[in-house]
């Protein structure tokens, strides 16, 4: 059993593993937690980034810096240590020889490539034990889980709407609808996502930049169009060098007014590009959590092919009465067919809502009508 | 300064109060406790309907019938005691007779005809104190209070809608969008309400009985169609003998198709019937509260003449895409002009939020366009 103090450890351990959302794809978010044999915290560390080194081996050369003497001691981790040479070596074996006595971890690794490090520890007669806090490491961790359950990044979709679901005004204003503390919560949602991902309506109405501001030392996330015509101009903010851009445009489009632009081309479906296509090149690119910006069409395409894992809306109290909707067609038909879901959280931000919410089990992807 | 004994004594009497909201109109719901002069709890009554007792005089006749004396005690209501001969005597006079030494209560009359009581007590040596808990006494009795300072029944919007905003799928179906929880919530609404209002959409799309089910003893709210041409149906559910019903039409509605139904003919407006007008009716007929249930145009049109003094909104975490919206043209045309409100509150029915909101001081009804 796992002691109160390895418990406050791994609390710790998974606040650690939060700071580093959207800047370590393809690898999950992880902090440690490196205790004495007595308890007392020696190091700590997270895995920042891509590349460099992991949770376990940042919190020993934390301990390490600072005149501990970990031996015997006991290393609390989100993620069960992995057991492979990246470009980093393996967790377990770093930790065997640090000559660490017991490893806590919350979630065990579910890659084929990574797991077997509470195996590896144990046959070199390190305690391990797994499922300290599962279930919050394991929320932390949401998108990294989902993309590897599901080979495709996890997607969230978020919308700003009025209370009567309207995302603009009849005449097409929309700035602003939701309050100023609403918008900033929309940039730590980007600086948390590998990708953001709007239609090209949005880009055409709103010109929208998309790069993270206020989030200072966060990886920007790649600007994804979803563009089957090839109608970004150039000069759109979009396109400027903030951050990465991606447009993707159907098979046949012209892009010749769109020179050193990286464009992907993809098929096409009935009402715009494949969608499946789409999340397979970006997690080809090492996306695993994508934010859906909008607008109203490309969420209804997404949400039609089953392709949003969670919802945040942020609900500003106000009526509009007219004015395009949050969310176009979505291949429902009937009330029967509605996509149903399972509220995870309301908040207040400033004067508005933000409503969480995630597809239920029986949810299942509607035919198209 | 009143004491902590007669705090708890008025808590107890805005809940006496609560039960009868929905029964009293046109007169507001009251709540009495008496007090021994040891604080001790006497009796307690509420006033239960327009022309029964008001509710110090029960709270007398309850202290009497159990055998105690109330002489030098005090009186603890949500309300100044009356200081008029209506349907019943008045309650200032009755206190003053029975020996109450003091009185408390929480909201000034409002009045002309019944205000004075605090006055007259005190003339006949009672000690008066005003304000106590008055901010809550207030919100239980905000629809008589809003009718009393407006002149017109206080009219609450209720909608029922998915995330995004609609109220029916594509193919018009729409049973059910939201939890039963929420439906019985409805009927407490109903309940609570003097009137329930729908239009005519509303009646030929549903067609909706509107009676209260689940509350016993609850008085049944007048059903009030809102039906320029008088295309209601003999044998539409809401003309059974359930509840009393008004047919609202236009000045030159042919309803001859409708004997036996009380019908109100009313001018007419570019897009309906005039509300105030409407309202005015209503008011006439002792309703001082309004439960707007739809559909979308009829409640833009109550937006759009600055005639909702609350909504509440019931959103189910599902989405369509499609399908109409809970909310029609309300005369806002630009982001601007968007009709702003403030949450007061949000709780969890079931699956569903409830979602409360007042629209904030500096909204206007919106110019037409």
């Amino acid at each position: 059993m796992a002691t109160a103090t390895e418990a406050d450890a791994m609390r710790r351990a998974i606040a650690l593993a939060a700071r580093a959302l959207g800047a370590t794809s393809p690898n999950p978010v992880v902090g440690c937690v490196i205790l004495s044999p007595e308890g007392t915290p020696l190091g700590e560390g997270r895995h920042r980034r891509a590349g460099g080194p992991h949770a376990e081996v940042e919190a020993l050369a934390a301990a390490s810096a600072a005149g501990h003497d970990v031996r015997g001691g006991t290393a609390v981790v989100t993620l069960e240590p992995c057991n492979h040479t990246g470009r980093t070596g393996p967790c377990a074996q770093a930790l065997i020889d640090a000559g660490i006595a017991r490893v806590v971890y919350a979630v065990a690794d579910p890659t084929d490539t990574a797991t077997g490090g509470a195996a590896t520890l144990a046959a070199a007669g390190v305690t391990t034990e797994g499922g300290l806090l599962a279930d919050e490491a394991a929320a932390g961790n949401a998108a990294w889980l989902t993309s590897v359950r599901l080979g495709r990044p996890f997607v969230l979709w978020k919308y700003a709407a009025t209370l009567d679901g309207r995302s603009a005004a009849a005449d097409g204003t929309s700035r602003w609808i939701t309050s100023a503390a609403s918008r900033a919560d929309v940039h730590r949602l980007r600086a948390e996502a590998d990708a953001v991902v709007v239609g090209s309506g949005t880009l055409r109405a709103d010109d929208p930049h998309l790069a993270v501001r206020g989030h200072d030392g966060a990886v920007q996330p790649l600007r994804v169009v979803v563009d089957t015509h090839a109608s970004v101009r150039p000069g759109a903010r979009v396109l400027d060098d903030a951050a990465p851009t991606l447009i993707a445009t159907g098979k046949d489009a012209d892009t010749g007014h769109l020179p050193g632009v990286d464009v992907v081309r993809l098929p096409r479906t009935r009402t715009g590009l494949d969608i499946d296509a789409l999340l397979a090149e970006l997690y080809g690119r090492g996306v695993r959590s994508v934010l859906l910006e909008g607008g109203p069409a490309l969420a209804g395409s997404f949400l039609a092919a089953g392709a949003v894992d969670r919802v945040v809306g942020y609900l500003a109290p106000a009526l509009l009465g007219a004015g395009p909707a949050a969310l176009g067609d979505a291949g429902v038909g009937t009330i029967a067919a509605a996509l149903r879901l399972e509220v995870t959280d309301v908040a207040r931000l400033g004067p508005d809502l933000r409503i969480t919410a995630v597809p239920t089990a029986s949810a299942t992807a509607p035919e198209e009508n």
